[in-house]
C-alpha cells in the first residue's frame, strides 16, 4: 500500500485534522495522481457535519486536480507528468444502460463516489482528495487544460459539470434564454458556461449586491427575485431555468419565468417538490433535475473550458486553512468556491 | 338573433332539460355549424355537477362535428355544406406570444372556451354544442375528413387533441418507446396515435380485462400497473409516459419506467403534483402537463385521422339519452367515448 497525507475526520463532530492515509498499490488500470488543488463543495461539509458514524472516517474533496506520478501497467491514455483532473465518481458498472449511454452518473449499481463510496474491486471505502495523492482507475481520470490555472479548473469537476450536463442536454446556445438561478458555486459557473455558449443568460439573485458580478460573469439580464416587479416583468421570457438554490423553495416562480416549452431544471437541492399542475401546464413547462455529470460529457467540458479559457472564480487557502473555509462556505461567505492548496502537503 | 334547440342545466343539481337557446347573428367571420355529433367530455360532467350558480345556465358540449350551414361575409375557408369540427376553444386574442405561436390554448387572456366562457366581443356567456347549432369564428372551425364516422370524429376535437400535442411535442415516431397511462376516452386516443405515429406503445391499466382492448388499440406491450413484478420489468423502458388518469395518483411509479432524458406528461388530472427530486435526478427525467391543442396542431390531428383512417371508439347515443350517458360516464362504464347524436333535433 502507499501512503499518503490527507485531512481526515474519525467521527460525526471532530473537525479535520492532517494525518496519514493508505492508497492501494496500482492495478493495472490505475492512475496515481498527486493533487495539487481541490474544490471544497457544499457535499463536503453535509458530509463532515452528518451524524451516522459508518459513515466515518471521512476524507472529503472530490472535485481536484494535479498531476500524474505514476500509472499502472496497461493505462495507455496518460503519462507521468500529465495533468489530470477528477470529478466525484472513480468508477461505475459500465454495463448497465446509463454506463454504456455515458451517463456512469446515474450508473444502475450506483457509482463509485471518490470518497464515502465502496471500491468495486477490493470493497474498501473510499477517501476524498483532501490529501497529496489519489489513485484512480483511468476511465475516470481526465485530460485538464494545462494552460487553465490549476485551481479553477478543480470546481469544474463538480459544481462545472453538474451544470453543464442541464445546459447540454437542453441545447443552451445561440438564440436560447437560460436563466440561472442563484450565484454560488454552482451557478457562477452556470452563467460563465450558458454565456459561452451563446445563450442570453438571465440571473436571478436574491442578493441586490450581485448584480454586478453576475454582469461580469456573463448575464444580460439580472432579476432580484425578491422584487416581485422584476419577477413579473421576467414572466414568460426563458427556454431553460438552472436552479442551483440548494434549500428548499418555492419553485413555481422560476415555472413562471419560462416560455413555451421551456425546461426547469433544479441541480441544488434534494427532496420532495411539489407544484400545481396548472404551473406546467400552461406553457407546456416541464420541471426536471440533473446530478453530476457523465465521462464524455465531463471531458467535454474541460475542452470547452480550455477552448474558451473558463475556469471558477476561487478563493485559493494553503490546506491548513480547510476548517476556516468550511465555516465561511456554511455562511456562504465565498466567492464563489474555495480551493484547498495541497501543493503545500509533504509528498 | 338565431334560435336552436340545446340541452341545459339552470342550476347546480339540475338534469338537462331540452329547450331553446340563442346564437348570435352572425358576425362578418362567422360560420354556423348545424351539430350533428358531439362528444361527452369529463369536464361536461364537472361542469354540471359544480355548485357555483353563477356558471349556470349550462350547455355543455366542446367536441363536436357538424356541416356548415352559413357564412359570414368575410369567410374564405369555409362554404355551406362543407364537413368541420371545432373542440373547446373557440377565441383567443390572437396577438399574444402563445397565440402566435399557435398555442392558443395558452392565450394570456386566457381563450374563450365553447361553454362556460364570454364570447371576446359581446361578452355573453358561450353556450355549447348540446345543440342543434353553434356560431363559430372562422378561425376556430376545422376541416374535417368526410370520409370519418363523423361520431368518431367528435372526441378528437378534446379528447384526440389533448393527447396529440404531447405526442407531437415529445416527437412520438418510430424508434420512441411511448407509454399510455389509463384506456379511457384520451387513454384509447393516446394509443391508437402514438401506433399510428410510429412509436413503441406500452399500456399501463389497472384492468386487468383491457388487456386485449389495450392490444387491438395498437398497444404493443401491456402492463397491469396493480401488478409490481410487471411494473418492476418496466422500469426504464420508456422515452415518454402520457397519463391519462383522471384522478390524483402517485406520479413516482411513472418516472420510474421512464429511461434516460424520459419525460411524464400528465394530462388527466389537475392539482398539486409531488414528487421526490430524485425521481427526476436519477435518469434527468422530467415532469410537465399540457392541455388541449392549439389551431395548427388541431387541424394536423384531423388530417392525420384523415390519411390513417383513425376514430374514437364511441358509443353513439341519441340525445334524448344524454343523462343516461352522464352517469355511465361518472361510473366509467364506456369504451370509450360516449357521442350524442344531434341531428335527432329539429334544425
Amino acid at each position: 500500500m502507499r501512503q499518503t497525507a490527507a485531512y481526515r475526520a474519525d467521527q460525526p463532530g471532530d473537525h479535520l485534522t492532517l494525518g496519514t492515509i493508505e492508497r492501494r498499490d496500482l492495478r493495472p488500470d490505475d492512475v496515481a495522481v498527486r493533487v495539487t488543488h481541490c474544490g471544497v463543495c457544499h457535499t463536503d461539509l453535509h458530509t463532515l457535519r452528518g451524524t451516522d458514524p459508518d459513515a466515518f472516517p471521512v476524507v472529503p474533496g472530490h472535485e481536484f486536480v494535479g498531476v500524474v506520478t505514476a500509472t499502472g501497467t496497461d493505462v495507455g491514455g496518460f503519462a507521468v507528468g500529465d495533468p489530470v483532473a477528477v470529478g466525484n465518481i472513480v468508477d461505475s458498472c459500465g454495463a448497465c444502460a446509463m454506463c454504456r449511454a455515458g451517463q456512469e452518473n446515474y450508473c444502475a449499481e450506483f457509482p463509485t463516489l471518490t470518497y464515502g463510496g465502496r471500491d468495486r474491486v477490493d470493497g474498501t471505502p473510499t477517501l476524498g482528495a483532501y490529501s497529496a495523492e489519489h489513485v484512480v482507475r483511468e476511465d475516470f481520470v481526465y485530460r485538464r487544460p494545462a494552460h487553465l490555472d490549476p485551481a479553477g479548473v478543480a470546481p469544474l469537476m463538480c459544481a462545472g459539470v453538474t451544470v453543464w450536463e442541464p445546459l447540454r442536454r437542453w441545447e443552451a446556445g445561440p438564440g436560447q434564454r437560460v436563466g440561472v438561478v442563484g450565484i454560488g458555486g454552482l451557478g457562477h459557473l452556470a452563467v460563465k458556461l450558458a454565456a459561452a455558449l451563446g445563450a442570453e443568460v438571465t440571473v436571478f439573485t436574491t442578493s441586490a449586491d450581485k448584480v454586478d458580478d453576475a454582469r461580469r460573469l456573463g448575464a444580460t439580464h439580472v432579476v432580484v427575485s425578491t422584487d416581485p416587479d422584476q419577477m413579473r416583468r421576467a414572466a414568460q421570457s426563458l427556454d431553460l431555468v438552472v436552479d442551483t438554490v440548494a434549500v428548499e423553495h418555492d419553485l413555481e416562480p422560476y415555472l413562471a419565468v419560462l416560455d413555451l416549452d421551456g425546461t426547469l431544471c433544479s441541480v441544488g437541492h434534494l427532496g420532495p417538490v411539489s407544484v400545481e399542475t396548472m404551473a406546467l401546464l400552461v406553457g407546456r413547462k416541464s420541471l426536471s433535475s440533473s446530478g453530476s455529470g457523465g465521462r464524455p460529457r465531463t471531458q467535454e467540458l474541460l475542452d470547452f473550458c480550455g477552448e474558451h479559457g473558463i475556469t471558477a472564480d476561487v478563493e485559493v487557502v494553503p490546506s491548513a486553512d480547510v476548517d476556516r473555509a468550511l465555516e465561511r462556505l456554511a455562511r456562504n461567505d465565498v466567492r464563489y468556491r474555495f480551493v484547498l492548496d495541497l501543493s503545500d502537503l509533504p509528498d
